[in-house]
């Protein structure tokens, strides 16, 4: 195995591109070459099989999801209903920025419905997430409890999908920082 | 074109089982004459076209979705909190059921990204749909206004997608009953 670290990481940010553009099944070691313009079999050298590639992505997704420092720190002393819907709008309005992330990381979950290697990978990286949300959320002094939480997590989540997937069949209930805003009030209000 | 009902609706069941368990890019003509099982070249002679078949596929998962009347007049009758639950644990546990149909609408949710076409036809449907709910809605009494309708459907879709791709992520939060009562009451209540 080859392991030049900003290849491999210029492969990974590849695959992603290809997931968002053509599906789980269009993404194939050549269309990775061929969008990381390196040479063909390049993408072959760094995984050893298509479950390692999908695996990697599904890590390489929380890289580019990460928030920046400032975005850290807002929601550790967020502590009112209105700092809550001003955290969560920030949370929102990144993961619909990065877009081709977020759609890439939707294709992988349907083809972790077929791929059960891919199903333990995110649900454990999942619920770690999902835990460290809770603690976050129980320390800050935010209204609301674990099941504020998690109700804000599906809720969440489900409005990011319409979002990116169908933008009309909301457009006139506002924009996305109403709606979160919405969303966040009537669960944690 | 042919047209020949029955066949035409046993076509578009088979596509709805190969977009689920194979994806978006996954679903050829060629797949559907085999899971179908008829001649090749059958389905090519239902659909001119790739979009063709995509549409009518699409328009078809709410054939397959549709409730059972026994549900619509439950969900005409409720008016308490108590009743809402019941009402969209019934909701949930229909579409959670019928998983190759919901799959499929996400793997086309996700092409319609790519085929204005699709977009724009799931695009009016889920909004009439969306629309005929909030009438629904005002005219049962039930708890809450247009907004609960519209936090409420992006909050059960975000926790169908959960269930049905990762459902070990909320496993030990409860069962998808629970799950949408925690939801509606957060929401609704």
């Amino acid at each position: 195995m080859v392991s030049n670290p900003g290849r491999r990481t210029a492969l990974l940010d590849a695959a992603i591109e290809a997931l968002a553009d053509e599906g789980a099944r269009g993404l194939t070691f050549r269309m990775v070459d061929g969008l990381a313009s390196v040479p063909l079999g390049t993408t072959s050298n760094y995984f050893t099989s298509r479950d390692e590639l999908l695996t990697q992505v599904a890590a390489h997704l929380y890289v580019r999801f990460a928030p920046d420092p400032d975005e850290l720190e807002r929601a550790a002393s967020a502590s009112t209903l209105d700092e809550l819907i001003m955290v969560m709008q920030g949370v929102v309005a990144r993961l619909i920025e990065r877009r081709s992330v977020y759609l890439a990381m939707l294709e992988l979950r349907l083809e972790a419905t077929r791929r059960p290697v891919l199903q333990q990978m995110f649900t454990e990286r999942v619920r770690e997430d999902l835990a460290a949300n809770v603690a976050g959320h129980a320390a800050s002094g935010m209204p609301g409890d674990r099941s504020t939480v998690i109700v804000l997590y599906v809720a969440l989540a489900g409005l990011i999908i319409e979002q990116l997937s169908l933008p009309g069949v909301l457009a006139d209930e506002g924009s996305t920082d109403e709606l979160v805003a919405l969303v966040v009030r009537s669960v944690a209000g």
